[in-house]
């Protein structure tokens, strides 16, 4: 379930920016008075998310629009299928349609992309999970349409888990300094949050292992680094990989023994799904 | 020029929804008098768009930041070229970077894929266009990164220019009532925007040039359909293609004799430029 | 111009076919002194064919009808306009309305077909023909409708040219031979008739080109084979194109470099033009 | 069955048209000792239509021509199967082999175009029909085509059918005085047709039930208009429709309620079927 | 000119297979002593290449045969035409015949497939080339007959030309590091070739431009891509196409903008020119 | 089974003319340490023939490759499918890559086509066979794919079959004697052969049915000579056809009544099948 109130406000931000003074074709082209009926459909093969959030841009548009679902979050759609449908005035419809398939196209995007990441490792029991690095103001919806591919959504923003990357460790002193320091600040302050550490070279995942880090981030690494790391760390921390990894490179790395696979690409080179709008008559 | 209103409202929801609560890692790792030096450094070729953002980012979150940029706007850095650099304390700097990137990475990856096309189009004298297909909330970002990378705007919502798209012409009862009403309308008003109209045949071409529309969008045309309506309209009205153009279509589209070709996938289908943010001792 | 012998044939076998034993409805409804003014208008845009034969039609029907056309062969109108009046008794326009209406309409499809395929070639001086593809027994409206168009006529029928086929050349040996029968023969005969040769594959159109024929028709080549053969065979040999052409083709055939375009199409799959009588108090 | 005649004159005009002087190719390229099988093979899935005048054609040209049907009228053919041979002088065969196809690709094309009309309707009852919007000249076949395709042939021409067409009633002063017009005419000649009239508008069906009208023709009606005659004439006339509808507008015809759907599309606007004449060595 | 030990080498091998124990025929039919004039005679328009060989195939058989050629390489025949004598004991004659046929009828195959490659080229300015794919043991002949026919020979093998291919560069680490490694190579060598990289999408071209490769190999390319690499590569480095080309697509290849296209079915799916040897009595 | 001296020796002459001086580019691209798999890919539907050849190529190149064939000889393989692995040092796989699917194309090419030309004929009980038109060189290898693919291989050379064709018998005084001659000669040395003689009439095939030949190779026929032929000499020679034929004649001469359908066109117009070596990494 996304925030309800971050929904609200992503939709608000949208329609202020695309409709603003008003919607000058329909007001000029279509009669106030005419009542259309919508139909969302799936031009190519999709993961559905963000049902919610269509809703709200209908709803905040006109209240009176009726918008109704025509399938489960989640669920695939082929081409041709209707995922929802709009009924109302043909002006408000018109007003809100970019703004909807704008949040459409890119939840069901990531969720699609998603949802294949997840295919590629072959039921191997690994994770797939998305990362910070999403559309600014959209974190919230980004990592929803995450998980409703079956990814792990990981950390929402900086304050819901401690992930100490080089750029800290260094600052700290190392790996080990960084996670003694870590460990006698949160005793200080009473907090227990896991401790995961990023690791690029076979010295830094022996000096995260033997500084007992609950969860090591394998970042970059080449092929027979990272097997050799996954030995000398396997069954001692979770072990999480990321960088430049491409969705082809899923099923090989699905065996290598990582417990999470983790993908800037899913919310940060979004490709848009396919969707549209067609009215017909009401 | 961005809105800067626009910029420092986008700037603040992508930080609440990032730190919230705080820097937990930072907090309890990072000494908070340490003082660093970071590099904003391409991983790839790229060009820059977005310097006045990343800028507003690091205020935003510590006005002490001193962010001093390393090229202009619109410049073409390699691999491995630094393209600004942030100086203060090192908590305030590791707490914006992920924000700061994500938004770097988005407007540099619009502007990049920009100028590649406007570079497949060989100096033909075409205009490659953005549209209103935007990550929700960042219209005029995307909009001005488009615009860095070379291409040409188009309108920013509905409100500013009148495109009467096939759902519009539907409603009103073919292209040519729709076109006249239009007319009528804005005569009512007193307005006098010029009209665009989208065809998706030849029929509808010849339709829209017969009711004199000063623009045609010509959308998902397959080749020899689109150089039938160029034949027939060209030098009556203004042509814009769209609807599934790829990149490597561009310099095939570039001689057919439009005026604009406009991309969807420049902003709704984003590849992010790769940036990284590598901090040095102050 | 055509062939008023045809023309009086034509419409003598229409009206009989109509007509028979006499028009039953206007016989029980319509008093046979009331006099009325028809305007035949067109309910699209089109290019005008047929008056001539349309005032056969009257006349046949009716000698003391007067039937006055208000615009010129070729001419287009637009939704709306008059193409000519007929003023008379009733019964004799009702008994003429339909089969006058047929044929113009049938000419009016074909000119404004032709026109627009013209069109399409966008002035690169390629001719547009007909074929033999004609609604049997109207040949001669049929191609005159063409040429009304802006198309070149081809030949009337089996007497007046020579095109040796595919079913011609196989039956004779192969092509070279063909071509040095027919030339032994014509001699022999003393006429000289050019000879066209049907050729669809390039080693085929590279055997006609050494048999020196003077031209070639390049029947159902794909895109890539067609602009082989031109590469080969320009200037060569007179160099004509058929099969599967369809009117979005046309702008992109006009610059293969081929001399004529024969579009059986025009006369065999006609879309009738939209005319109506309306008719007034004379 | 078509009448011998009609067909007899309608082959003999197409080859006059066609062959004139005689066949000059063939004369000076084909050994007239050459015999050949010819097929006609379909090139596209197609419905038969018109093997008797084929054959007709066949045996003007040469009575010695052996012409073998190798499918029944009306039996659906897919690309490639053949659906008649013929054997003799090649000389004949090439003679006859435009006229022939002509006639089979105008009449297959029509009976095809009714079969997937009918197919449109669903097995919704309702009748497809054609009108008088035939070919001049060919009234009979194009009628018997549109029979072999399951449609219902309607009149013949004015001769055989009551058809008041607003054009009539206008004349005669009204729907009411044109139908009691028409009966007292019709008794007095002692006949007994039953009266079909036009209605374009509520109150003309109105008009046209309060003067017992056996059939009322709702001629280009809005689908509300017509929905709302429906209501008012249905089973107390017989209800044909017609007027501007295309082949997608059937399903939801089927539904409305009417008896008779009329096309003037299946014979004014013929989309050829595509046929070829393959020759072997006999 | 062939190296004159290849061709020895080449038709002691032919000879040595076909010939081996003695021609059996020969021996029990034809009496020794009598003599007889062959002519090789073109049973089809062809391209001349090879007589040297044929020669080579003659002496070696007999050194008292006098072979005499008609006509110089290059030049083209026509059906009948002769190319060469050969005078001598008609046992040697026939035992060489196949041998001498086997090589000219590839040779001469493969010059006339390059000789109509260069025509459909139609002047463009664009050089055709064969590639490495000859018939094992026959390079030497096969690059020989690709250069009488117009085209240009390309390396003779791997040791005259640097190439780097996909499976290369991708051993090398992507194509930036393979140039570099190959020019730090050539520099520590003293060697300086130019180098040529092989490029399969736009990233790959745009990657080896930017490493300054002096030649880029566009293989396996769509249409689209390929229009692409040349606006982005063209004056920036030689281009050579390569990857499944027909002969059609040579004209619209020829305007492109490569500067060379190869052709690997010149050599690897040669189609044998048909010549045969008929004797006279001498 | 290949005389594997033949293979040796062609293998030798193809990597002398490809190798040379070395393989310029691998040593300036490729680390000499560097291992790699690479895998023989079928890129279309084919027959495999040809793996002991493409062994010899890896081994002759590098006596540490390990190459594993992964299919029959005969197997057909579809488009994906590996018929083979290579593994050991890249620089080794790369130098041999080019000459082993130079042999593997050919080969496999003709087996294909050979296999094809079989299944055209439905099990009719007729022989496919290839003949002496074999690339120079490579007789024992073309001979053995066409083995491969079904086909009978006929004689290797001159010396293992006598066939008196048309250049013998002439010289000889006529069939008869030829027949006569040869039967006379054998008989002195005390050889066996059966004897095969060329016709290309039905004079020619009696006077060889008279002689007693026990084969003839009725060549160059035209359809109905042939059936003569076949009629004649049916159940007292075996009867062999050649001469011209393709593909698509071959289920027609299937049920002709001939023995055997040899194809010269199998070897001496090869189209090369598509394989290619990918690269893994080892």
């Amino acid at each position: 379930m996304m925030d309800p109130d971050a929904v609200h406000r992503a939709v608000r931000a949208a329609l202020d920016e695309d409709i603003g003074a008003g919607d000058l074709t329909s007001r000029v082209v279509v009669d106030p008075a005419v009542r259309t009926l919508g139909q969302i459909v799936a031009r190519e093969s999709l993961v559905v998310a963000g049902m919610d959030v269509a809703r709200e841009v209908f709803v905040q548009v006109d209240e009176s629009l009726e918008f109704r679902p025509r399938c489960d979050e989640g669920e695939t759609l082929e081409r041709g299928e209707c995922c929802a449908t709009v009924e109302g005035t043909a002006r408000s419809i018109l007003a809100a349609e970019r703004t909807a398939l704008n949040f459409l196209q890119r939840m069901c995007g990531i969720a699609t992309a998603t949802r294949r990441a997840v295919a590629l490792l072959g039921g191997a029991g690994v994770q797939i999970s998305g990362t910070r690095k999403t559309a600014p103001g959209l974190r919230v919806l980004d990592k929803y349409a995450v998980e409703v591919g079956g990814g792990f959504p990981h950390r929402q923003g900086l304050f819901d888990a401690i992930l100490i990357k080089n750029n800290h460790w260094r600052l700290a002193g190392g790996i080990a300094r960084a996670i003694e320091t870590a460990r006698r600040e949160m005793s200080r302050e009473g907090s227990v949050f896991p401790i995961e550490v990023e690791a690029g070279t076979i010295e830094e995942v022996e000096e995260a292992v033997r500084a007992k880090a609950e969860a090591i981030l394998l970042d970059n690494m080449d092929r027979a680094t990272l097997r050799a790391a996954v030995v000398l760390a396997r069954g001692r921390a979770f072990l999480e990989v990321s960088g430049g990894i491409r969705a082809v490179d899923l099923p090989e790395l699905a065996l290598v023994g990582v417990d999470r696979i983790s993908l800037g690409s899913l919310t940060h080179s979004v490709r848009a799904a396919d969707l549209a709008l067609e009215l017909r008559p009401a």
